[in-house]
């Protein structure tokens, strides 16, 4: 077991990571609660749900099964979910657990953070991905012109982050999760970064998955604590995002998933931080992982104005300009706000870039 | 002009009151916008919008105008507020206003708590009722199963109270603000209460109302600075709204107005605490004044059954038992938890004390 504490503003909470936690997670409670609410969906259900409400036998326990998927984070099932709650009796003493990726802990969170003028949750992460949505209190929804642009930031109770549920993710989710941590190692530590790229994922042992998601949490973490609501250094966690986020939008939500655009949003970024700081970045090198590992990069699809467009819906910029997250070198980032024109000149030598052998 | 500061535990802020502050409003904003957006309803909007905007002529304004009423407070408009605040291009730098009564005061505020994980906003209360739900943060919407079962603590950037847009009032409007100043004397200022209770609603001169809030407010910013979120003493701002809330609920929200159906509650409160601690209490004199006022005593109907259901809905009980505010006298407020025999017996004698002469 690896334990990590996170100091948020409203108070402190622990990140344990570990084998086999699913069946000891009454052992974290950190208060004593009315009712236990789990919330997950079908894939997870099938899986781990049993064990955990097997775990919490001696508590009066509720559950929700959604559908999987990026649909799911809508405010249809944020209402469906409020309604459930207050079918089901729970009150402010109540324990939410949000068991799944990032879209159940989003969603399950910002139900935690509203219900009642919110409850205690936590999270229980099933997937490498959520190794980042899980930790530092945001929550949200999406709407259908923009991701996570409903929400709050809410610290839950506890990560509680159960190692052996990641056996059963498929390639394209260990894909996805494993672009966040190429995105933490790229902000801020260039040994980590070297570490992934020389790893296969077709081929990754428990124990090297274990470290990698150690190291991108504890990165995570430290940001967070300096900066919980994205005044500052947070923004830097945004890297990769500005493309990413628009290429979800235009291709739909759940069409392509969050870290393979995001994959693709990482190298956009080395490419425009080439230009900007006129240097040599590690574009190639990555591109070349990245197409080792299957990441579909022929899906930057659409114009550039309609990409732009998309991008201009993002919450961190400012008076419709974009801020970008780029890098002077591996491990230090920086934003700039960048014109419309810089945007499409670069998208469109980026795709240039990509069809190069 | 009279000004209070508020410690909340994200900021501090002022409520300033005073005559003819919406046209002076953008005095008081602590930050540089991008854009400003003044939510407000149809009732408002005809008699102090346009002085709003013409203050704020120097900046890039927008508006929305939504029904008035109690129905307004629910997740549709909520949605169809986001949805516009996207359409607008409303960044994280961008202001709401939220010019109207508690209606739009709560939905506005719950908006710009959950609009891109928050935007500031200001309070500009225009009845005499939201002095109680402008100032402390809590911001909700309505779930047809219960009133602000959806919501959040998020504090303003500042209430803005001008006592000029409250000559516009009706009656009913006069006597719903009314019961919250009265149950904020009765929780903690005998001498409030007393100098209330000497004033009749129908000719009230603005300098006593001005003086009425001014002390509503400050008990109430005692109180929420001390317990912001609600674990202790803050609940006692609950006296009243057991029955209160539950009787809004049964008659269907907006049939009877918040103040006439807490007032309705504080007499249901004064009722069950004479007999719980075997005391006398100004019952009688309360229930003179409410009906010399015209508040609907009447409207307490529907069987003891259906009663106690609604209040059991209240976000404030524990393990479906019900907490009641009491007073063991004028001023001193306690939380007891009661039976489901005692509630039906209590609602049951407090319908034979209302028709006694």
């Amino acid at each position: 077991m690896e334990e990590l504490n996170i100091q948020a503003s409203t108070h402190a909470y622990s990140i344990v990571i570990g084998e086999g936690i699913r069946n000891q997670i009454t052992d974290y409670f950190t208060n004593s609660y009315s009712s236990i609410w789990v919330i997950t969906d079908e894939n997870v259900a099938k899986l781990y749900l049993g064990d955990v409400l097997e775990t919490l036998s001696d508590f009066h326990a509720h559950h929700t099964i959604l559908p999987a998927g990026e649909q799911t984070k809508s405010i249809d099932y944020y209402n469906q979910l409020m309604t459930e709650a207050i079918a089901y009796g729970l009150d402010r003493h109540s324990l939410l657990i949000a068991l799944g990726g990032g879209v159940i802990g989003d969603l399950a969170g910002f139900v935690a953070a509203t219900y009642m003028r919110g409850i205690d949750y936590i999270q229980m992460p099933t997937t490498i991905l959520a190794h980042d949505s899980s930790v530092g209190g945001k929550v949200a929804i999406n709407h259908p012109l923009g991701k996570n642009l409903i929400g709050s930031f809410y610290a839950p109770q506890g990560v509680f982050y159960d190692m052996e549920t990641l056996i059963t993710l498929n390639d394209r989710e260990i894909r996805s999760g494993y672009a966040e941590l190429v995105k933490e190692a790229l902000i801020s530590d260039e040994a980590i970064y070297r570490s992934i790229l020389t790893t296969n994922l077709q081929n990754l042992p428990p124990s090297i998955t274990q470290e990698h998601i150690c190291s991108g949490i504890q990165i995570k973490a430290q940001v967070v604590e300096q900066d919980e609501k994205e005044n500052g250094m947070r923004q830097y966690l945004n890297l990769g995002h500005t493309l990413g986020h628009a290429l979800e939008a235009h291709l739909g939500y759940g069409s392509i998933a969050h870290g393979e655009a995001v994959a693709i949003g990482l190298l956009f970024a080395l490419h425009v931080s080439e230009s900007v700081f006129d240097t040599t970045l590690p574009f190639l090198q990555l591109k070349q992982w990245l197409e080792t590992n299957h990441y579909p990069l022929h899906s930057l699809t659409g114009d550039q104005q309609t990409i732009l467009a998309k991008m201009k819906n993002d919450k961190k910029n400012k008076q419709h300009r974009i801020q970008m997250v780029l890098l002077e070198q591996v491990g230090k980032p920086i934003i700039k706000q960048m014109t419309d024109e810089d945007m499409l000149s670069y998208l469109s030598s980026f795709k240039r870039k990509l069809v190069n052998k």
